[in-house]
């Protein structure tokens, strides 16, 4: 199992390189029946791309998704596979042609070649950002899904940028919506807190240097039940869903490393009668999830990304024979990416919610 | 797939509860021909036993390993399914039976009421921490795998408790025994922290309390090329891993969420060149992998666990009918489960180690 | 994947060789709130059992089912792994030793020499028939939910041995019980054909030698819609399923290989407006699939099993050494399994079956 | 999971319809380093498609295969995944539009109705011939690999059309090429047979009507070894290759059916001392196969199809209300499709072989 396939019964297969014809994906499982919006998809692909802002790289990729298999004449999900591609456009082989015999520090060539023996002749051939276009678009499917079936309602939004961060409570994650996210080209919804994390970009990339910063996500609307005992928790799907992205370091659910200072009594959730006998909790340190099954409150986590390894300094490294050498790139790169994964950390979220929505559907009794 | 299987080809199901007959694991896809050392599995075993010092419960458990298949009578693996036994002695369903119809703060019971409309009679199913034997058992095989096929090592240790946390650079990660780590009931390897966390075990269960803390682990020995692009990186299985260990809110690998405020050029690890033509990295913020793939650095994580969910103390919550209720807990619990959670962490690190190892075996030319 | 589960959902785990502790199987998986009757489990197992019957072997092996998770204690699912055991009594180690050094012909003892450089010192080790005794633990509660929650009754029988074949129509399969294939130690539920049957074995046996047969198994009540499109098709797993037991060579659904001499105008199943707006079909050729999927009619299905390997006369083989070598067997073997394998067909057959239910549910609009 | 994925390690996505932008597939899991072939790909999906002879339908696909990723400009594997395209290019749906209320008999119309509550407006969907490309340019692959690594070859040819059979013997099965078996249109190696077999197809053709067959296959080369116990058998893994094949009824390993009339004694392979001190088997019942794991003698196998279920006669069926009617089609389909099942039943041989080969490398120590 090469690692390209996510979901046990939602089942996404992410193809595709940076150089090469295009990127996409296979969607085998999508619930038949569901009159699907290809613009919404296109939606979310348009927040991943580069050179949205002039904070980000001015790559000109257009990334229009083209559907190959799997819905009806008239857009509906047949439940058969959906097949998404779409072409590179402005693949620029010769951009990196002298960085070939180098590694770059931080980035993936030293491990592909001592994985594989071989690796593309350019770009970062799956570890690159491009690989996630796949994800974004299949992620963009199942939240349709989720929101036709469930109701529920998945947001992201940056929180901190180098050394910016935004204050807690500062965000009504109940109310939240993207639109109000996208507001900034910083994707942090409060306006002074977006300034001052544009000012820490615009000063990385004036140095030729670059940030990192981490992504919260909330799903809304979750019902009571999902998830599976042991290895399969919801959390530790979710966690392996957030480390899977390119450039991420660290994940958290409800209370996270904070919490672990808090006292029992200080961190446990109270029950209190809720709607429809369905009990709620008091608090929700617990991030929406108890014993590896959501619990009906919203789902609450944080993705660390390191800064970009990208940068234009001379930098110490080795060549391919082992010698020491310099690397000094140059080319057109983010100096923060971590706006642009906000769509993708929404769509990993929901690659895992409806993966778990099915797998508990299974269970329910005819 | 019910979530109670680890890993592709080296894979573990585990099984039982706190009630019934017992707990364990099947194990399959053992390579065979390892001479299996029973007595280490028993070690490890041990130490995640429960009734250990005086900072934790005194249920005596004696948790003795039984093998029901898979080892020739010498004790070798056959490659064959390896069945671990570990009965179930002190079981005492009554001690819970008047909590049957509460649903515990911050427990798996609404949950599991939710997710099958049914749920174990006594403690907390296969939400327990009696789940993880068959974990341990399984990583302690996994273990010895590792170290006879490819010379890798594993130790955790704990690295902060309620308040007090090990500084930086305190332990030597190179030279660090797991015997030294035992030195202290607290497992974390410096004396004098250790008697500060003491402090604070010993403070909350004088309060009826619990307290948390985090657990760093590290993997040394780990050959450049395991670990796979895209869904399945080596990072995202290891997170996914701790965040099924119960009671988990987050997982660090290198740099970790700190690494978020630096600059590119203070976090990439520069290349210099190695010993046999492979280079290594000066700095390890990587944690060891880059694009997810080991690097031949040593592997670092961290996982925070959040204080006990069992207290003694009166709480609010519901009952089974969604009626407002007060909760209060008697019995015999940790008030810090955090020092035996050691061995589980190293557990889950060889489990998803091996299986990565046994993936790349698969790719490598006859 | 070590090769010891089967299915997606309702997956089952089995372990254990003919020496050793015992065998047995986990179930993980299982629908909760499920009322298990255990002794329908074991009167499965006591039909799979060695030496019911002057015609097969003497060997006694109580075969006693225990249950050591995953039940509550008045007998309900809990939809958490049901782990099952079935301790090994009438293990004689001694028996096979003067086998160890040569391979047996037919047998796999030079393949699993082959595959893993070790093979288990006595008896069959994985290849053995006692191997199955999880399956039929796991076939048995499989059928339980299947009759619960779907209405589906499976029903095997024996359809040749050796040279005597039932003839077409002999049988009404939508009526035929368990009871009725039972009369006969053969388990052919045709008096006449049965004696005739018995007569080869008893033939057979008296030279030292082994027959073969023929398993027919037929599913009623399966709804329109189980089973895949492509490489899971509901045949294609029912294949997988039987070519699975041991010493079976071939696998047939409807028509099977007569129908390939027909011209599509004799073999085409022509609809016919059916109860409740449901089409059925006027002949069932296509044995209750099409395209994968089931069509709401009988399900069929054939199994060829070849004569038992072990037989009493002196044979040419060779040594671990690579040398030529005479093997004379002694011991206590069935000279035909085929009337044992009756419940193993069934056991499979609701494997399947009830895994695909399971995967059709998961695609339930809520 | 939804059925489109075949293998554990060397992992095969199908997608795509007879309607919509085309069909394809995703290759995770090869083994980088591979010099890829492509003209070999193409020769074996050239086989494959209709139109090839005037035996059968001349629908002028040209099936012309697009490489997007997986591959390094100089046509080496990467080791990440391969996305093959193949667009439609002849999809007529006005070609159908008449039969889209009537479910045509044995065909998969009702039955994906029944599943997914909605069908493709053309054509058969999922079930159509059309999914077999993307097997075939897999399994052009995974020969690739197989002749690179271990020397495997794999060649399938004829046995059977309607009444007409290739008696046993007529062909040296170790020395057969697949340019031998091209040398007639019926794909039956044997000159006299092969007229025979035209002869049925011309007859059924002349009639609006269509036949089955039986196609044989052999691999030679396989080292002893491959294989799993228990579930995941190869011979189990064939079996639900070949019954995922649109239009099979049967499958048969060895000695098949016609074994189960022998006597042990009779069936038994005696073991002969063989070349490098690694036994052969006298005769070959087996199959290559014994408990599961390939013994280095070749692996073999037959498949039955049944008559093609489209036919050009009037015959009772019922409308999507379930009203009785009469279906007529018109159009072009072969009378025949067992030649063009020739390179299908090979790809699937291959994609089985090399993925366990794959999964037994996974056990070798370093």
């Amino acid at each position: 199992m090469a690692g390209s396939t996510h979901g046990v019964l939602f089942r996404v297969h992410t193809w595709g390189e940076s150089h090469g014809g295009g990127v996409g994906c296979v969607i085998d499982g999508c619930p038949p029946g569901i009159a699907l919006d290809l613009d919404a998809v296109q939606r979310q692909l348009d927040r991943r791309r580069p050179g949205q802002s002039k904070l980000v790289t001015q790559r000109k990729e257009t990334d229009t998704v083209q559907v190959l298999s799997g819905l009806s004449a008239d857009g509906w999900t047949l439940g058969t596979p959906i097949s998404f591609v779409v072409p590179n456009k402005d693949a620029r082989p010769g951009a990196y042609a002298n960085l070939q015999s180098l590694y770059r520090p931080s980035h993936a060539d030293f491990t592909y070649q001592a994985k594989y023996g071989i690796r593309a002749a350019s770009g970062g051939g799956r570890a690159s950002a491009r690989e996630t276009v796949g994800r974004v678009a299949a992620g963009a499917v199942a939240e349709q899904v989720l929101t036709a079936w469930f109701g529920v309602s998945i947001v992201a939004w940056v929180e901190q940028i180098g050394g910016v961060t935004l204050p807690p409570g500062a965000v009504d994650e109940k109310l939240l919506t993207r639109d109000a996210v996208d507001g900034s080209p910083t994707r942090c919804p409060d306006p002074a807190v977006a300034a001052a994390m544009e000012e820490q970009i615009v000063a990385a990339r004036a140095d030729g240097d670059s940030v990192g910063g981490v992504v919260r996500c909330v799903a809304r609307g979750v019902p009571p039940g999902w998830g599976e005992p042991v290895f399969d928790k919801l959390e530790a799907d979710l966690a392996k869903a957030m480390l899977s992205i390119p450039a991420t370091k660290g994940f958290e659910v409800g209370s996270g490393f904070a919490g672990t200072s808090l006292r029992g009594s200080a961190h446990n959730d109270a029950f209190v009668p809720g709607p429809a006998g369905v009990p709620v909790t008091a608090t929700n340190h617990s991030g929406g999830i108890q014993g590896g099954i959501s619990n009906g409150m919203p789902i609450r986590l944080r993705v660390a990304f390191k800064p970009t390894a990208t940068i234009f300094k001379a930098q110490d490294t080795v060549n391919e024979a082992g010698e020491a050498a310099t690397i000094a790139p140059k080319g057109r790169h983010d100096p923060c990416v971590v706006p642009r994964a906000v769509p993708i950390v929404e769509s990993m979220t929901a690659l895992v919610l409806l993966d778990h929505a099915l797998r508990q559907r299974a269970l329910s009794a005819p």
